[in-house]
């Protein structure tokens, strides 16, 4: 047993995902990248709202649902991110606590709408968010509770909270205070265009000591590095004094510990679904194990898993119990 | 090619379904009676609500996800049913117009919120549903265009507008209508504990020549006939001046028309995820044959074809192509 209040304490973009299925013209015509995300105002989501067929609606954002996957697991979960006092804002706080997470953060009671990300998934189960990041935009450092950031074993940053320029303050607080209190931060780089916007201050954020767990994917390693080789990032990443865990699709995931570098494959699926949140639920795998102490090959292959369940079905919200799941694969022990 | 603007002209509650797994212990404790719809007031929807877990958000509506199944198989369908305008309502009238859906009710401006029905799934699929009526009780006989109903083939009405009292008004008119052009009237019985609320009123409707088609699942045909006998049901149902088709869950459905009686399987599954919609869908693969000519049977099988569809994901709204799916299934002869 832990004397920790909280396992892992997420700080991110509270979000609430609009999920249709497109073909590839869609995004074409759109001129949307696939696979990526990209930020659009309030106009620009309407419209697009507007030109997508019909939708489902579940709560997203990317440490959120890392928190909630580790809830999942079993594991205790405190999530901070801002919504406003409408609909969708109620929507994920009744989404986010029946996961079994603890969130506090009070909602914003004026200001824009909160947030949504209009999901667009391919057939190829890709899929290309874009995010209007509204009441986003209010998250400040006011919203850091000092006392549940030292209580947590690891907290957990997303890349994204660079965007809102206010949630980029609360981020480097929260940080100094989990360092403070002696615990571990972790971060993941989000998204290959959130690095090319921030990639500069995400490499000092390593550097520094800022961070002491990364989690990427291929790409946005390649962004951070300004590579287009795996070997050479990964060689860069051996560098920094940090864990890494850089998932790589259905080529499974490489761990980066110093000079200490494996890899575990993909865990099998029946059939491609859905991306989104496939890096979340890694992290959310991958955090579940570190946090009850199991070995760095244990922790991803528990996050290949939980990336498993995930891509299997629209949205980034677990529906299976990743516990039972962990067990019946035989990786709980 | 046909004369008319509509195939079929769908009249009901709009409604967004709020869907979240549960066990059967939730039921209990809830007190809720399994596998049926009841009403309950805004307070109670969001008690239970909260006691829910993390849930998807959808569009729903007996007839409007009938209507929605036939767009799906390439039908010219309209929906009328009343909103609010505020985000539900919103993703209400995107969702059912990004099926291609003709929808112009227009949404109410005040009053209480767009309906909404907290769907709880138990692990064998079967759904137990919770409705809040909401802005469907500003549904009323102006909200009916006369023009619309003339240039529809049939007019579809679903049992539960007799729930809201200015709808019930509205349906007698629209099927008044329907009839002064020409045009036949479907009704679908909803729920068995709506035809328990209204058993000796729908009966006549049967009766008086108000409706012409009827769809009915098993067991709200026992309650019309106030019998436990199936035998006894469909005899009762022969002396009726109509047609109707009586679906048994996985033993298929019963098509009657005056003497003439012959049953259809249900089309296989892979997995039974969610019976919701199961009914609405047979009703629009039915619908979708009957205004093209189709013969009764192939009727019924398209109505088969897509019941299965509905109830292997969560949501009463298509997820495939249905007339893609009938394609494939060598019934779009």
């Amino acid at each position: 047993m832990t004397a920790y209040r909280f396992d892992v304490l997420g700080l991110g973009n509270a979000i609430v995902d609009v999920i249709a299925p497109v073909d590839e013209a869609f995004l074409l015509k759109a001129q949307l990248h696939k696979g990526s995300m990209q930020l659009i105002d309030e106009a620009q989501a309407q419209a697009l709202y507007d030109a997508m067929g019909p939708a489902r609606i579940v709560s997203g954002g990317s440490a959120a649902n890392t928190i909630a996957g580790l809830a999942s697991f079993g594991g205790l979960g405190a999530f901070v991110g801002k919504v406003r006092a409408d609909d969708a804002g109620h929507a994920f706080g009744h989404d986010i606590k029946a996961a079994g997470v603890s969130f506090a953060t009070p909602p914003a009671q004026d200001g824009p709408a909160t947030a949504r990300c209009l999901v667009l998934v391919t057939p190829d189960g890709q899929r290309t968010m874009n995010t209007f990041l509204g009441a986003c935009q209010n998250l400040t450092i006011d919203d850091i509770d000092a006392a549940d950031v030292a209580a947590s074993q690891v907290l957990y940053l997303e890349g994204y909270l660079w965007d809102p320029p206010a949630a980029k303050i609360a981020f480097v607080e929260a940080a100094r205070l989990a360092h403070a209190a002696g615990r571990q931060v972790a971060l993941t780089l989000s998204d290959v265009f959130c690095v090319d916007r921030h990639q500069a201050e995400f490499l000092a954020l390593l550097r520094d000591g800022v961070v002491d767990i990364l989690f990427a994917n291929e790409a946005e390693l390649h962004a951070l590095y300004q590579t287009s080789d795996f070997d050479t990032a990964v060689t860069a990443l051996r560098q920094e004094k940090i864990l890494a865990a850089v998932t790589r699709s259905e080529k499974g995931a490489v761990v980066v510990k110093g000079p200490q570098t494996f890899s575990v494959p993909a865990a099998p699926i029946e059939k491609l679904v859905d991306t989104t949140g496939a890096g979340d639920l890694f992290a959310a795998g991958f955090l579940s194990g570190l946090t009850r102490g199991a070995g760095l090959e244990r922790c991803a292959e528990l996050g290949a898993l939980a990336a498993s369940e995930i891509i299997q079905h629209f949205g980034a919200r677990p529906e299976a119990n990743l516990a039972q799941l962990a067990q019946q694969s035989g990786l709980d022990g």
